[in-house]
């Protein structure tokens, strides 16, 4: 039987809504899902690791990135730069692999054009005080910061409704198995099952 | 918080497929789902019991039913009228119940006119083989039914392109959960999330 294409997955959502923790619990749980690295200008939190998190760089070296054509989609957010690099992608998708694309709300948009069989999550803080609770939690910001995230957090909640399926993070285990529930749905679609189906069908 | 609508999904499957195990399973596993009883003027078969698998009735009385506007769609398959009753959708579906229909192909396209937000799934037996196999074990049907059966179980599979979902049925357990991982997947869609999402961002 020939393997199915895999499948794309957008998961955006506020800053401190836990993309990263939601993330790393999938990774160990599914090991077909594959997270795309995102590069990046900003610099580094204490405990981001190069390579895991993000691909850190200059924004001369992201600039160098974009001129040889090897980034998917970028996007400039408040001084820094984001952006998806282009080749993996394609290969997992080949391979089978459930590609997950931690992407801002531009982003996304950028993608859908691109990919338009992606499906997208929007991952929503169970409510905007635990939110605020969580941005204040990390040490690295200070007051303009939250105030500037929280702000930027409620325009990209208005945009929740360009997304196929919402899961809230209110308690993590639970949003891990939402999104493990929305992979093994969406796996079941009967466009991603051609192959099978149509071994019934030769049979018949 | 108001009650969000609940969802209406049609089961299609080939005679032999197992729609009605799988159906009496997951009813056991998820108390929200109500299967909705169809009318028919078929005979009723030993095991099978009226108001459970089917209304069972005369063709003078689905015609009455017929006349009153109590019909949501119908389709003479074979000799025999098959319906589904009108009422009881709505109610169900306003009082947040998963709404199940087990109808044939015909009927699953008239659905869709009258509820696009339909859920549909066709339950897939895992080879032609098998299916022979199932339908030769129900003693109440003789060889010219059991070809008849295995002919139009061919042009249904070839119809199954027309749905959302596939699930094959080989292992009853694995087929229920697949179709409970559906369920709690199209919970998930952002359409049937609204008035959890207004929540968050009236307080935003």
């Amino acid at each position: 039987m020939s393997k199915e294409r895999g499948m794309l997955i957008i998961l955006s959502g506020p800053s401190g809504s836990g993309k990263d923790t939601i993330l790393t619990e999938l990774s160990k749980r599914d090991s077909n899902v594959q997270v795309s690295i995102s590069l990046t200008t900003r610099p580094a939190r204490d405990w981001e690791i190069d390579g895991f998190h993000y691909f850190f760089m200059t924004e001369e070296q992201f600039q160098e990135k974009l001129k040889n054509n090897e980034v998917l989609e970028y996007a400039k957010y408040g001084q820094n730069y984001y952006g998806t690099p282009k080749g993996p992608i394609d290969k997992w998708l080949e391979e089978g692999k459930t590609v997950i694309l931690k992407i801002e709300v531009q982003g996304a948009e950028k993608i859908r054009k691109v990919y338009p069989d992606v499906i997208s999550i929007f991952l929503m803080p169970p409510s905007m005080e635990v939110l605020e609770e969580r941005l204040r939690c990390r040490e690295s910001e200070d007051e303009e910061d939250i105030q500037r995230r929280l702000k930027i957090a409620k325009d990209e909640i208005n945009r929740s409704n360009e997304y196929d399926y919402v899961v809230f993070n209110d308690v993590v285990d639970y949003a891990v198995c939402d999104l493990s529930t929305i992979i093994k749905a969406e796996s079941l679609k009967r466009k991603r099952l051609t192959n099978k189906i149509n071994e019934v069908m030769n049979n018949a």
